[in-house]
């Protein structure tokens, strides 16, 4: 049988997948001149601020002190072009994807995507001030960290924080879709999930990382470690009158400062782990815990 | 000391890799105009079907309303040529695996493969429709998603489940290596490793996925919500006269419609998850439970 | 507005962001005619390994059995003038991060890394006659597996060992750096987390994988099995007088030979599980274990 | 002398470069928001162009008769995004290059780019039409010929005049700048350099034609052939009062139906040479020749 | 206006290209498993022809006199593999395109391609001796050559020669198609068109090249230097009963041992220039010169 | 008769190939830790010539007037590392191909090539000046032309007197091979051949310029324009005693400035062009002509 004897299928399956009914809902239409949500223009975003905000260790450039300056201009201007776009995008998106659909809807423009960018880049100065603290976290929580430049080139933390800490900015000014974009690549590469809208401080670490989980309205303080495994997640979700989960209310736990976390613990609802509290590998907290007290595993 | 000096060590260590005895079973001998198993087209092949199945999010193209078809047609045009390439790469493969070495084979031509590749693109449809409702399970179970498009752009859950579902095809249609590849590829991406011999009904959500793994001769029904680090796996397995594990038997969990399983919970062997239960978190399970029941970790 | 009115905030943030009270400890800068560790090269050494190793299987080559020489000996050539460049740059990026400023530091020439790069190659029969005991291992021990080449192509057990047995050869030849960049990204690729300085017998493997971590000080003796999210962990660690942990302390456990640890078991300190031990899913075990024992979850 | 001792030159070169003096009318400053003519685009453009008018000749496609419209579907689709936006590049590009500063300019919107690129678009029929003949017209001029195919893939006419044909017409819409970059890109490949603004018969075709030259107010009817390093150019052209050349004037030959001029033969003015005339290898003509004359090289 | 307004204009061009009488001899049909000639293929396999001839010069390879017989064998078996395609995919080509329609055709098989590849392969030492001759006399024709080196990597008629010299071995062996490809790549690279039927002795040289056609049926001796824009073309052609063409006729010039010709120089017709004679530069020729004898320019 | 039969003929090939003998003074044998004259390094160095010297036109970069110093210094800092690198590479080349062995041979050093790579940068500046005279020679030249950025973009002799301009301050500096490489580029994309070693005075162009040619001694005053196909030749060059050609000597013409040189003129030998004289078309010159006067061709 001659291989063009399956023309027939394939223009049947074409058929079927071409029809409105079958993509509906599963289906991103473009609209002529708006920039897209793109991967590609989202990955080179987060390798220009981390080659920003780490020079040298991140990128190819071959950075002098004496020249650095040239290196982080060009950097900053071309990250300032991409993410005015893929906030434009964003926004864009956003609009088209709220419900409210009889309300009249201001298309947003290039200029107000370019003042978002402005400001999020007017931030990168703090940011790298905190990402420092995080390095310096990692660095002093690890007998096997031989110097900074390791933890910055090599361990997961450092891109997941770094990721997330440009999302969160993202996600306070406002910018639909792109900070989730940008926290699932640190997901994917990491094995990290920490949610844009969560709120981490200074010198924070996770050792190891992989299947980390950070929901979406945890309070992080400072000094805060957690390790391999961790969940800080939401315990149950009240429902609305359609059996739907209510959206935006506060159900992830809060950690004090100095708390530690260790490999697997799970820790869920809206409760308090209190300053300087130390949570043991593999256990489940479900509610609150007062300041300084030490959870730890039962012996097996 | 010159460079040059290395050569007899270089020199040395070639030949002993070229040894046959070194590398028995560890070379894959390449057979003139054969097909080879190709991870660069088979990464292609999963990209193609992400962008027919939901067009517009996956992939550059502009898609429009009205030039829709034009995409589909040559996207399902190049998957089928690549699909037929490496569905007859596989089958050689399964082939020249196949221990019983005193029975005649015959060689897999091109036409056998190109007839699978065209049954599997006539279920594309059908896997739109049910992943349809995976994007549905993923929206309504999660509080912190804003729309059907952030969860098709962002969440891990989806890019596992389509390759999944794409994987599981091709299995049921005995196409051999390829299948695995396929899931191992979101297993890396995403964490979550689920094989593609198992069995999974419409409206199924993981959320986080980091460390669920779903073992070959796992069932699973519809409206089923597992969380990160849910392990479905065999508690044990018979092993042949030799001491090797019996290969074939059923020997992974069973899991009913309306099933949840929180965050690293454990569940072992041919049991069954009755239609209906919750499974808590961190739990260990190796004994079937009835319908509607809810198993929870006890207080610490 | 017109765009051209952020110019102001841009140049404040080059500005702010060239400073070097800005950059300090987060900048690496480079010296000229000095190799750079770099990720594209690195990412090269491992393909070029796996595909030395593993013949056939890996890389884009059609290898035959007669011609198998000239393409170890173009891999191997292309491997050693890589390894050279990139542990030049590792010794140069060791010297500058040691402590010691006060000590005259020799800088590592191109000799002394081809040196330690042709003691590596020559090691490589010997990586791959123990990696085909991991192949072996990981095939007996998985009824799903049906030949040693899905071994190969697919599991990531396979990816996570050659890249930690290729670091470990690089680690005892005290090359900094390139080892942990090595295992890292066999972390991020497979979720599996080894130490370069771990210790690891033959016929190790791990089924599934995502979340396991071993530790720098690990010992693990032959046919050692693990299964998902095992962590072989530091219980705590000793500080200096600073209230920095002292590094180089042997911290995490001792596995005999024939131990199995099941998913998500938990074993912290420099304890030992004796030969033939079974540590089942789970558990969490800070203290030694006898030889033959088996540990296992209570029922919930 | 270590490297670093460069940086004062360099920062030098850098200063001095940079100074606005010292790139005036040699910079070409972006507006933000506006497209750039990129060189990338239009190769794109050119590429997309020659899918299109020689379907499975040009591109990588696998093009069947029964699924060539969505081939052609797709690229028309793909061709009028990019056309657009070179166009409304060129558009813009054109404006602030008229010397006329005290008029009023309005921006060219991303509307008016859209409908010449439309309106070119649906010339691409007719320009396929007559391309058929100059395929027709090389086969049937060259004995070394075998096949249209052969003509298609190989012959540097085919490359020329194709990119000549879709510049002209982008000439007639009153595109500036990117004909010329389309032909210029023939006139690199191929050394036929063809200007955009030349009119030129059907059948027409060039043997070898390395060093033709056919200038900007050429008329070329149907059925002529030319060889190699013939110049179709100017004699000279009237200086205004400050003694540079008038632009606009017609000054380049008119070559009749069925004219042939073989090798170097040099043509120069606006003289007409008449239908079936014959110009001999090497002849300098300046003058107007009757219809049906042959004009030969004296003998040496 | 909208631009999805242009949908009607883009979709009625889309029709009109798609119509099958719109194509009719423009359209390369696919046929499913055939190979394709690809002229990225084409490419690679000069590039690799270039390699094994000029190892080091050409190519990225770092290429030790210990272990060029790697890279050699690396390249031979490459160039086998992508030759074998390329020959069955030339042999497809010409025999669709070969006129007579009723003689039963036998589909050409990669056995039959393969054949002719091996073929070719075993010339290539014959074409090194030989192209070393023609490296030689660029050397000694050129008082601005400084090296054998330097004429290998810069100058134009290495890589013309060499494409020729590829190009006619492969038509020698009755191969379609694929050899005139191969001389047109040089052809665009260095405005050298050497049709791949010519005869051409060693030591040929060509200085600067630009222009130079040499025709389909020549015959060059030993010893034989050209400049650039040298025409050794075809005077007239008889036609056939339908005004064709015919093919295959002798009509080109002979050039015998130690002839020189001058830049821009124009030899026509199946004529003799003698061992050793001299012509000038811009001299038309179209009678046979005697041995020996000077043909120059009248003075102006 | 299997694929593999071939195995044969194929070993045979490489070991032919192989033998040193066969490919003496055809091999460029690699010293480990030199670098190599690499055609894509020199490729990189020329686009960010062109990126430096026409900030804006060429290169990717959106650069705006304020952040130009950024692009110009990150450019400056590649140019300087791959220069020196490829100057370095170039001496070395220079050294083992200078003919007298029995010298004792100094290895060049990096910090050599650096100082010949910082004096080039130091250069650019007076480049660029002298760029923008030839600019304008273009500009007013051709009635055709619209604005200078027509000129930079799309113009021939832009890339090629941009190309040579560089490569002669490189000849001048000493550095063997890459000058002339890198006028091969321009000749290749150009079909403009000027030799480095010429000397060529301000407000020089080239009108079409396929097949123009310019010799290694040629003098070339200001204001002077070519056409297509002009040769600038050598008319014979003294043997010495073992009848090859003497290197150095003073051999192609010398134009004053103003002169204009029409299409395909050949000029040749150590003549002298008088300043404001025209030569015509097509002619051939080969004694000196006065000042003032104008030489043409006579009428046919």
């Amino acid at each position: 049988m001659s291989l063009s004897d399956y023309t027939h299928t394939l223009t049947q399956a074409v058929s079927e997948l071409s029809d409105k009914h079958s993509y509906e809902g599963l289906f991103h239409q473009y609209k002529d001149g708006d920039p897209l949500p793109s991967g590609k223009s989202l990955r080179r975003i987060v390798e220009l601020s981390r080659e920003i905000l780490f020079p040298g260790y991140f990128g190819n450039s071959t950075v002098h002190r004496r020249t650095i300056n040239y290196h982080i201009g060009v950097n900053v201007e071309e990250l300032f072009s991409l993410l005015t776009e893929q906030i434009q995008a964003g926004l864009c998106f956003g609009l088209e994807n709220t419900p409210s659909d009889n309300v009249i809807k201001k298309i947003p423009d290039r200029d107000t995507a370019a003042s978002i960018a402005a400001r999020f880049i007017s931030k990168l100065p703090e940011i790298r001030r905190i990402l420092a603290t995080d390095v310096e976290a990692a660095y002093y929580g690890d007998p096997a960290a031989t110097c900074f430049g390791e933890i910055i080139c090599c361990y997961p933390i450092i891109r997941a924080i770094t990721n997330y800490r440009i999302a969160h900015e993202l996600y306070m000014l406002n910018v639909p879709l792109i900070p989730r974009i940008i926290t699932e690549m640190a997901h994917s590469e990491t094995g990290i999930d920490i949610h844009p809208g969560a709120q981490i401080g200074h010198h924070f670490t996770i050792d190891h990382g992989t299947g980390v989980v950070i929901g979406a309205t945890c309070i992080i303080g400072n000094n805060v470690k957690l390790y391999q495994g961790v969940t800080l997640g939401a315990k149950s979700f009240p429902l609305d009158e359609n059996g739907n989960p209510i959206k935006g209310i506060a159900r992830h736990p809060i950690l004090e400062d100095d708390v530690i976390v260790y490999s697997n613990a799970t820790i869920l609802g809206r409760i308090t782990i209190g300053k300087g509290a130390t949570i043991g590998g593999n256990i489940w907290v479900t509610e609150s815990v007062p300041a300084g007290s030490r959870i730890v595993q039962r012996r097996e």
